[in-house]
Formats: structure tokens, sequence, C-alpha cells
């Protein structure tokens, strides 16, 4: 069996190392120009050239939760792509959004910048009944950071496109449950998949019903940059009818120095780091599912492997 | 049935009536000097002057989980204090210390001093299997901080005078289990009660031994200001071997405005604000308290019945 590793903005040497440490059997290298046909393919944001050569692939297997990236490209028809689930992401997750909506309901940023002063303030404390918080998005990360949430004693609500049943989370699906579950949440955390569909969710229509309508909403998004609408956020920020936003993700990555939601007071900016691909963990569950397929096992009974209708 | 109120530094008249409201048929007032003799005084913060004439006093129902500025008083031998247990605290603190312990870990406060500069870094993730955590104080409080932080993967260590046993928790118990405790965690959270035996416990000699005696400690105060010997803090700081602190508690409160605590780059400062007494939660606990006891419980099947032997 030969495994070809790509990597783009990253080295591919550790990854293919920690792979045949795994899988001792596979001839595992990292792909250059004219490489023999592999069956299986360990990439990060590959460039069509190398699926123009790779057209016999079996199996690609993507180095991170989100595949919109590979949908940009024209795909050979057999190769079927397979995403990370969890593989450590998902308590990386529910620490950042914990973090962010803790932060934000207990005015832990209001107090840092008393504390600037050297003002010893009182602020009267908040009501989490007050504080809803609404998961968009009930996969593996979604459904680990919605119980996260509710260890809190925040109400947690959750919507997805199909209806899912999640102990402690009041679920919501689908077109038809989309407006009630933005007007029951508050505090709205987006861990969609990038498509078609959900591209743009995060735009001043659906902002305006968060909260009941009511100003108060804050965003915390973990997902895709093109989930939100830039130009958006700050008029609904300026106007006080968003409370913040906590953006880890954007259209443009690297976000550029210039861009203005770097310093605006409301929006606190971090570079795409609420859930980092952990090698080690990856590469034990990309090992794992290959070991499965060469043992026999279908695509369709692994975990991960992305549907290509709907586009994860 | 008679019952007093007096809150030092808040007014007793909203808790009067929220008392009122619960026991219906108790005759609850405010203090005043010359008040007739009560059975049981809810209270934060009392005089001498104010025991000296209530001597007679069944019940003092202390609105907070920590009775040390009680012990500074004579009481009258009869009287038994009354702490509140959770009361909406733990959920408070667990907040507040998850809160600090994410944003040390992942370093979201480097990610926002970047973020102020436009500044788009990558910081390699670190392994939370190397930021052990320590909660001292396994009481209701310290429990449920430590089931907390266990659900985000960290180990976690507890400390308590007397042997515990709790899931997900290693408990450590007493003297001898001291410096194994301090070896093994490297992020500490005091939420001890504060006696004789706890003032100063955060001093230098054993803050030295936090995470093995090598740097990179981290330390977490949610308790009381005298738990920490405020001349030792700085200089471990300075010189590298603790990584930051996050103080909620001071030996002086409000913390005086010059304070070097205040402006230190590796120091949090809150104004005592990690776990706010809730009156709604609190009183429904104190009212349930007194009318166990008006039905003849004794003193001592009531969850926070303070031991005056051990302070707490």
């Amino acid at each position: 069996m030969r495994i070809t590793v790509y990597l783009t903005d990253n080295r591919p040497e550790p990854w293919v190392e920690s792979l045949r440490a795994e899988l001792p059997d596979a001839d595992i290298t990292a792909w250059t120009p004219g490489a023999p046909m592999a069956d299986h393919a360990v990439v990060w944001a590959p460039p069509q050239s190398f699926l123009d050569e790779q057209r016999q692939l079996r199996g690609m297997f993507n180095i991170g939760a989100g595949v919109d990236a590979l949908f940009k490209l024209r795909l050979p028809p057999q190769t079927r792509i397979v995403r990370l689930d969890d593989a450590g992401m998902s308590v990386q997750m529910a620490e950042y959004v914990c973090h962010a909506l803790i932060r934000h309901f207990r005015e832990f940023d209001v107090y840092e910048a008393d504390a600037r002063e050297g003002r010893w303030s009182y602020r009267r404390p908040r009501l989490r009944s007050d504080f809803p918080v609404g998961v968009m998005g009930l996969g593996v990360l979604g459904e680990r950071v919605g119980k996260a949430i509710a260890q809190f004693e925040f109400p947690v609500m959750g919507w997805s496109r199909t209806p899912k049943r999640i102990d402690g989370i009041q679920c919501f699906a689908g077109d038809e449950g989309f407006d009630d579950f933005l007007a029951a949440s508050r505090m709205l955390v987006c861990l969609l998949p990038l498509t078609v569909e959900t591209r743009g969710i995060l735009r001043r229509e659906h902002l305006l019903k968060l909260n009941g309508g009511k100003p108060g909403g804050y965003i915390v998004n973990v997902a895709r940059g093109a989930h939100l609408v830039d130009g958006d956020l700050i008029p609904l920020l300026d106007a006080d009818q968003l409370a913040g936003a906590t953006l880890d993700v954007f259209t443009d990555e690297p976000l550029a120095p210039e861009h203005p939601f770097w310093r605006h007071p409301k929006i606190t900016v971090t570079p795409h780091a609420s859930a980092r691909t952990l090698r080690e963990e990856s590469v034990a569950q990309i090992a794992a599912k290959i070991r499965a397929l060469e043992a026999g096992a279908s695509f369709d009974t692994l975990p991960g492997v992305v549907d290509a209708g709907r586009g994860y």
C-alpha cells in the first residue's frame, strides 16, 4: 500500500514519520511531482495539480474537521474524502467557546480594563437565565461544546440540519426551526460546516433575530470566516444591537493587519487557534481508518467520511 | 420567632423583605441598637457591638461561605454559626477558575496582546498533560471546581485536611500529603477556608514546590487574601519561577490603588467577584435551615454548620 502526504503551509516530514510509525507495512512518502500513484493521501489544502496527477486515490484524509477547501477542487470521481472526527479538537473547542462565553457573561474583560486603571469596581451579577446559548452545528464538536456550556448552567439550544436529541440541549432543526432557535439564543456559537447552504448564515437578517430581537446578542465564530458576512457585523455592534463577537476564523486568513476587526473594542480576534490539529491524535485516527479499510471495511462504515452531496 | 438582620457594606432591607416572603410567620427586622433579643441573626461582617447586645442568639447565618471574619469576634457560647453551602456560588467559582486556567493554558492573554498590534501569530499548542491542576480545599466549592476542570481533560489533584475520594480527582490529604500534592500540581487553585493552619499557606517555601520544583507554576486565589503571603509572590514571578497569578481576594480589600498587584504584567486582579452571594438562593437556603430548626432538627444535622474547633 502506498500513501502520499501533501501539506500546504506546513512541513510534511513529521507527518510522514508519524504515519510510518503507525503503519510500518505501508510505503509512505511526502508527495513530489511525478510521484507514483498512491492508494491514499493525507492532505491539508492540496492544489488542483496534486489531484490532477493522483487521479487513482481511493481515500483522501483531510487533516482537519472542515473539508470546504477540498470541494473547491475537481476531485477524481472514485476518491472518498475522510475528515478528522474529534482527534483532540473537541476539547479545545469546548475550552475556546467556554472561555469566550464566560468572559463575556461575567464581564471579565471589563474588570481587566478597570484593573488597568487600578479601579476596584462593583458590577451587579447577571442571571445566566438571561444568557441562553445557541450552538449551530451538532456534530462531534457541537455536541461536546454544548455539553460543556450546559455544565455552567446556561440554557443551551442547538440547531442542526437534521433533527437530533441530546441530553441537556434543546434541539431545533432545519429551516423550519431556525427562527425559533435564533430568537431563543442570546450568545450564538457557529460550529457549522461551510456549505452552499451555510455560507453567509451569520448575516444581518439572522443576527437581528437573536435574543428575541432585543439588543445584547453575542457571536462566537469558530467554524469558517465565510459563515459571517463581514460587512454586517460592525454596524450591528456600533448600533449596540449586538454586544460583541469573538472571531477565530476569517474570510481571508491571515486577517490583514489593516482589517477593522483587529481593533474594534467589541471584537476579540484570535488567529485560527480555537482547535489546532494535533499530529499525534490525528495520525492515530487516520492510521486506524486506513487499517480498517485494508482489512476490508467499507468507507461508509468509517466515522468522518464525507457525503459529497451535502458537502461535509 | 424573631430574626434580626445585620449587613455591613450593604442595605439590609432587600434581605429582610426576601426573608419575610420565605418565613411569613417570623418577626424579621433589620437590626438597630437596643433591638429586642432575636432567636437567629442573618449577618455579613457584624461588629462586636452587635454580638455584645444579641447575646442570646441560637443561630447566626453567615451570608457567604467563608466565616473567618466571625471568628475574630467574641461569640456568645451557645450561638452556632451556619455558613452558606453553594447557594449559587459553586457554578460561579467553576466559571471563574476555568476561565482563568483556560486563559493561561491556551495563552489567550498573549493572543489578545498580539491582536492589539494587528499581529496574526502562531503559538505551538501546549499539552494539557503538562498542566496538571491542584485544587486546595475539597468542600462543596472545591469539588465542583475540580470536576469542571476535569471536564477539560486536565489532570486534577485535590488536597484537603481529611482524606476524600472524588471521581476524576486524585486526592491528597493532610500534612503528610501536602508536598506530593504541590509537586504534582502546576496550576494551583486555593479554595481553602481561612484558619490558623491555612493562613499564609501560599508562601515562598510552598510555591517553590509546585510543578516538581520546576518553573511554570500558576496561582489562582479565590479564597481569602491572607492565604497568600503578598511579599513572596512578585519576586517569584519576576524570577520566572512562577508564570502568573489570578487573584480575586486580598489581605486588605478594596485593594489600594497603588498596590503593585494591579499593574504587574503577570497578575490578573478581580475585585472579589469570583462568586457573588446571590440573595434569592441564599435566602431560600437560610430559610430552609431555620424552618428545619423550628421543626425540631438539631444544628448538627444541617449542612454548613461551622465547627468552632477547626474554624470552618
